[in-house]
């Protein structure tokens, strides 16, 4: 090449240099100007030109030297997590969540409200609105600096944050949680189904971790599945990816039944709380037809598992929702179901993220989100 | 900036800028270099010192200089696709094909050769080796000048380009086509299942041009899929994606039944091949045991491509295999089926690409990696 690059190839060399930079400081302890270049690949007046912009910016900070053996220690430099702050939000059927963590994923505030499944919208609303405000007071976090805001929710959600479909709670098809969310906070707002955000929460942090190609299985009182392949979350053209259970020939419209069905014939009184998960402390004692329930169910749960196997042939099957809990009766039946019907049958482990894994996935869906500011705002440097 | 950025960086901006003029010129008319710097977004400097790379390496050539209205002409530029040729070929149960290309596709010599279904491994390749001879012949390319070969075979393929699994035809699984075709010419070899390239191919130059998420439903004596999600074919953890008719619950393996029963019950002598083909013409005529069948026909078929369609949420469903034929018969009554199930039914079109669709979707995927190699060799620029 005969001359310096022209102003446009510059700027487009620059990003991607301060997304390299930001990416290597993000994943390790603080490092030297060498150490830098030498894992990003870069020269080394190209990163100090990119960690002056990014530290002027406040992106990056320069580490507290420490002494070394000889003469004066270098200077080190470190990824500020503190430079922004994201939410987390999950509103679900019995309970609304909120998390506001730093750029790290460190948690800085949070908060919970029990909520009636029969509760409306306007209602739920109120409920999302107070948990929000309390929890960033108890991070010390002003509305206005939420940098990006992630938010789980039961149903079927559209690309602009509307419910399009959800069974239930009531009243809460055709919300616009983009906009109700967007009006208490600052930065902007993306909306997901819970299980989605799930499913990402177990890459993130849970047992999903090196899987790029995974099936996240809700088994709850309703059956759930979300994919993601080539490490993204599949949405599918109109957002409505991972529908199966609506297909009765997989059977998932069954399965919850079986433990249900159980739990209303062995109810201690007509007006007893029905809680399926009942049958699983049984089967684990003896009871004969509690374990024939369990086997009905992971009979069922397997047709819906295996139709999602075999379409995406995943490395890992994580089995979430609240009857991920009993994955000692649950895991290794399934396993052999899924030998019979399946080329391959993957790895099935359960979530070990417990209640907070939606939660948690939309304070990664919002992170997502927000690792793209420096890099944008760097853009014209 | 404060200093022109080091080797490193230039190598990665220079590999940048060479894969954006190759793909603004492949797109386009001969361009001069002020509309290839306009397009691309880079400096005429930029652009002048790539195109003299490309060109000196014979990926970009100069076009005949057309008289303009004033003064001198500008200098024109092409993108030469006779600089490259691929190879696609098709091992299928009853054929075997060949087609040689240009980078830009264009056809430039083709071959086939029926083979009977009951031929073994050692003959069906020796047929693979005739019939790439004839087509290299026709095409007048020599063996080693074949950049890229891609190779559509019926079955399970690994990784690696090794048959894992096949039905049939006979002593198919275990067979290492790469290795094989490997022999047979230069370049790389890439081995896929044949209802992935033809997907691939539908997406090229097929009824899914505009489709990023698509399903390919393979209707024929065994039904099959292949699913292409963001612009990508969906592979799997180990290759196995697009298997679901292996699951008996979704009734692909009983769907093609309805059919081969009735060309049975209605077969002129018990000698006659049992075409199930002919159990549309029937229907057409009004034949209403036919008719029955097709229905059958179709309403099995729908249960597996609902489970595709409600897993990944598809903008279009392309209908292909030898019994697409019959679309008039098959796409309405599937459609209707998919609205009984499906949360979204997506645009279903039955494939126009005929039998020349896997091998062509093998040329698809040597062109994908041929497009490649430019960059890789002007990597060192």
């Amino acid at each position: 090449m005969s001359e310096e690059p022209a102003g446009g190839d510059l700027a487009r060399l620059r990003r991607l240099n301060a997304r390299t930079v930001v990416g290597v400081l993000r994943a390790e302890a603080p490092l030297t100007l060498t150490e830098i270049a030498a894992q990003a690949g870069l020269s080394r007046a190209t990163v100090e030109d990119v960690i002056r912009e990014l530290a002027g910016r406040g992106w990056i900070a320069e580490a507290e030297r420490t002494a070394g053996t000889v003469g004066r220690p270098a200077r080190r430099f470190r990824f500020r997590a503190d430079a922004g702050r994201v939410l987390g939000v999950e509103i679900g059927t019995h309970t609304v969540r909120a998390l506001v963590t730093d750029l790290d994923g460190r948690t800085l505030g949070a908060a919970r409200s029990a909520v009636d499944p029969s509760t409306g919208r306007r209602r739920r609303l109120a409920a999302v609105d107070r948990v929000v405000a309390r929890c960033l007071e108890k991070a010390q976090v002003a509305a206005a600096e939420v940098y990006a805001t992630g938010v789980a929710t039961t149903g079927l959600v559209d690309g602009a944050g509307r419910v399009m479909h959800a069974d239930s709670p009531p009243e809460w098809t055709g919300v616009d949680l983009t906009e109700h969310v967007g009006r208490l906070v600052g930065g902007s707002v993306l909306v997901d189904n819970d299980s989605r955000l799930a499913a990402l929460a177990e890459r993130w942090r849970g047992t999903a971790r090196f899987a790029d190609d995974m099936v996240y299985v809700l088994a709850g009182p309703r059956c759930g599945s979300a994919l993601i392949s080539n490490g993204r979350l599949l949405r599918g053209f109109s957002n409505a990816a991972g529908e199966i259970g609506a297909l009765s020939a997989v059977r998932w419209s069954d399965a919850p039944g079986h433990l249900m069905a159980w739990a209303r014939e062995h109810a201690e009184s007509p007006q007893a709380e029905q809680d399926p998960k009942r049958v699983f402390a049984a089967a684990r004692d003896g009871d004969r037809s509690a374990a024939t329930a369990v086997r009905r169910y992971v009979r069922d749960l397997a047709v819906g598992t295996s139709a999602l196997v075999l379409t995406l042939d995943p490395q890992l099957v994580v089995l979430g929702g609240e009857f991920s809990q009993a994955a000692d009766l649950l895991v290794e039946p399934l396993v052999a179901e899924l030998n019979r019907t399946c080329v391959r049958t993957p790895e099935v482990k359960a979530s070990t993220l417990g209640e907070e894994c939606a939660v948690l996935g939309a304070v990664r869906l919002a992170l997502d989100h927000a690792e793209q500011l420096p890099l944008e705002r760097s853009a014209g440097l």
